[in-house]
Formats: structure tokens, C-alpha cells, sequence
């Protein structure tokens, strides 16, 4: 039998590593390195850079593939996604039949942790079902950028006794100011915080979060949002990529129903 | 200037410890370690097995102190926390004090996350607010144990697209079926899934996560009902304590507001 894991590897930095991790990636025959996301050389380097100091080269190889783009789908964002991990799941359908033997144990390094806003675990369900490779698999947890946020801000995620709402740039469209207590955004990229600029919000923002690039900035939104914007601008500039991830939180006061 | 580090270590087991807790722990003088939880014992075992296999007898000393137990406030459980975390001020402030000297390091073992359901992090904060005693404080993320939750299950916390609310038992009360999309419960003495079990929801239940002694558990809810409340009264006979974490997931359909 084949044995795939999905190593969560923390952000931006080998230092999130668990020992979980590095135990289950010595036992790795085969690493399968997609390429695919945005920033995407940096996310090779920093995961070569793992492999080599915390693995003796000998023990293993390294499987590199092109996986096709995200093809927009404007009627349903849910369709596209879908769309999408099937043709990922062809492409890792294929790496698990050849490029690794029976009884051999294969690996993705998941940036972050494979469980939130992920596809991989996903994927190999998907692949299952299909049944046209069989394999056992495995998920090892990783840190998210969403507790590096909150480390460096030195902010709790909750205040006492309250909720948190982790969700997407595309859903908060949907939120009206009332609805936000400890609202944690991720893959924003269409700024939506600004729909809230006449609200008493804060924000606890993080840009490349765990990474020698990290940039934080926090403060009432309606006084940082010009500062924020021209942040985020000179980033994408910069570097022709931005990961970011950000809190919004109503100060202290009568709470929402989250 | 004296420095505090709250370090998260992942819940039940040192494995989930990330190489940035292990450095960060090798520079501390002294550890701190509060008689409090339910389960201390067992907590504090792991604590000092971690300390033990981590770190050089030579280079640290452990101070315990009791904390007074939280008293119960029928108006309101932020009155009650927020009570309890001023009597934590007190004691931590006494520790800070007294028994580390100016330049030392200080720390705290948090389970899981500092940033997620602890008061470490407020307490830090209320005490450099009143003024008693000045230092320096950093927070470092660790494994929660939703994140262990998710991989043991071999779940994404959210399907594609959709949002995650985190919560406590508590607040879980005032939920209706349908505002249930992926809900994560933490934190509940009550049980309260049972108010769910006429609906078609599904949940993924784990107790004593990561630890030697875990507990896993999932179906959809009225089906495995009688199971849950039937390991949950023995796992709390066998142990005197309990633990556990779980998470409610409406089948997939329409989309509720979260």
C-alpha cells in the first residue's frame, strides 16, 4: 500500500516547524511539489530549504509538476474551485501511480496547515472515490498564518466568552458591520475591509506573516485605511504578490450574535 | 527589563511543540506553572517532561504558584472571568516580582494556543496596565487542538468557500440549526450538541486530543448520540476530567449565512 501525508508547515519560516512534522518527513521516500501558487519561487525556496536542513539528502527525492491554472468561472466561485481540483486531482492521480512504488510513502508540504482553506485533503478523498489509485493517507497539522497574526499582535483571537468567524475575502462581502465581533479574513483579495471604513472597526492586519517580508499594521480602520491601501499597493509592486490575512473586531460593547 | 514569553506547546502530547517553542524555551530562566486546570496533574506532567527532554537541567528553574479557583457569578460569566483573570494578575504579578530578577526571562507552558480561549495574554496586559511591575512580553502560536480535531478526523474545517465559526458551549445555546455551517465547539460542560440531534447534522468529536488517551467519535449527530453521551460519562468517571472539542457540520447543501 501507498502512504501519502499532508505536512502543514507553518508560514513563511522553517521556525513553525512541529516535531511532528520533521519526524513524519524522515520517513518520506517521495516529495511532490506542485507548482502552482502565486509567490510561487519563494514557496519552492523556503520548502527545499526545509528539506535540506532538516533531511539527509540521500533519504529521498524530490517530484517536481505543473498544475494547470484556475480557470474563472463567473457563475459559481464554487464550481470554479471544483473545476479546478479535479484537474489537480488528474495531476496527482498520475504522481501517486508513477512516480512512487508500492509501499512507499509520499508527501505534499502544505503551506500553513492542511485543514484550513486547503484543497489537498480534499483532492486524495476525491481520488479515492474514483478509485483509480488506492493509498492510505495522513494529515500532520501545521501553524497558520492566522496565529502568527495574532502572536504578533499580541491580540487574543476571542475576547471573553466570544465567537470567532474565520472566512473569505468573497463572503464578508456579505457581512453588514453589526455582524463583525472577532472576524478573521482570509484570501481577501479584493480589499473588502474598505466596506467597513464608516464602521468603528479595528483592524489587526498581516502581510507575508511568519516571512523575513512580514509587515503588521493596526488601528481604528477609518484612521489606517489610507495607510493600509498604500501598503498593500507598494507590496504587490514590490513583489508581484501579497499574501495577506487580517482581523476586523468591534471595540469592546454590546455583543453581535457570533 | 524583564521578558515574558507565553509559549504555546500543543495540547496532550510534546510532539506538537514547533522548533520556535524548543529556542524560545532554551532562553528562559524561569518557568512558571499555575495549579489550576481540570486535569492538572496530567497537564503538569507533560510540562515537565517537556522541559526535561528539551532543555539542559542546568539552564532554568521551575516556580509553581496556586491560582484561586473561579467563583461562580450567576449574572454574568464575563463578570466571573474577568474576576478570576484579576485574582491570576495578582499572583502572576507577585511571580513577576519576586521571583525573577531584572533582565531574566520568564515564561508560561500554554496548552494549545496563547491566542485562542487563555487569558494569559490579558492578564500580561492588565498587569503592565495597573503599573505594579514593568516588562517586555511575546507571544509564541502553538497547535490547537481543533487543528489535531481536524486531521485525526481527516476533515477541512471549512468545505470550499464557506466560513468557520469558532465557539464555546455557551454561546452554541443561542444557536438554531440552520445558522450551523462548520461549527467548532470548544470549551462545552453541557453537552449542548444534544440540542441538535433532531436535525441533520453531522459531528466530528474528539476528547483528550493528541494525548495518549484520545477519544474519537463521528456520524451524523442523532445517530451516534447515545454513543457520545455514553463515552463522554465514562471517559469523566474513569479520569475525573474531560476534555473535548468537536465540530458540527451541516451536510452539504444550501448555504447559511455564515
Amino acid at each position: 500500500m501507498r502512504k501519502i501525508y499532508l505536512i502543514g508547515i507553518g508560514p513563511g519560516n522553517s521556525d513553525y516547524l512541529t516535531l511532528q512534522a520533521i519526524d513524519t518527513m524522515k520517513k518520506v521516500d517521495v516529495f511532490f511539489i506542485l507548482e502552482k501558487e502565486k509567490g510561487f519561487k519563494e514557496f519552492l525556496k523556503i520548502r527545499k530549504e526545509i528539506l535540506e536542513k532538516y533531511l539527509d539528502r540521500e533519504t529521498y527525492r524530490v517530484v517536481n509538476a505543473k498544475i494547470p491554472k484556475r480557470k474563472k468561472n463567473r457563475k459559481s466561485y464554487k464550481e470554479e474551485v471544483k473545476t479546478w481540483r479535479e484537474q489537480k486531482a488528474e495531476v496527482i492521480t498520475e504522481l501517486i501511480e508513477n512516480k512512487m512504488k508500492d509501499g512507499e510513502i509520499g508527501a505534499f508540504l502544505i503551506w500553513g496547515d492542511p485543514s484550513l482553506y486547503d484543497g489537498h485533503l480534499e483532492i486524495l478523498q476525491h481520488i479515492l472515490k474514483e478509485g483509480a489509485v488506492n493509498f492510505e493517507y495522513k494529515v500532520i497539522p501545521g501553524i497558520t498564518s492566522i496565529q502568527i497574526l495574532a502572536a504578533r499582535h499580541k491580540i487574543p483571537l476571542n475576547r471573553i466568552g466570544e465567537s470567532i468567524v474565520i472566512t473569505t475575502g468573497r463572503k464578508l462581502k456579505e457581512y453588514t458591520p453589526d455582524r463583525i465581533t472577532n472576524t478573521v479574513v482570509l484570501l481577501d483579495n479584493y480589499s473588502t475591509f474598505k466596506d467597513f471604513k464608516d464602521s468603528d472597526i479595528d483592524i489587526y492586519w498581516g502581510g507575508y506573516l511568519g516571512s523575513k517580508d512580514e509587515i503588521l499594521l493596526s488601528g481604528r480602520l477609518k484612521d489606517i485605511i489610507e495607510d493600509l491601501k498604500k501598503i498593500r499597493r507598494e507590496a504587490k509592486r514590490e513583489k508581484s504578490w501579497l499574501m495577506d490575512t487580517y482581523i476586523l473586531r468591534r471595540p469592546e460593547g454590546p455583543e453581535s450574535n457570533e
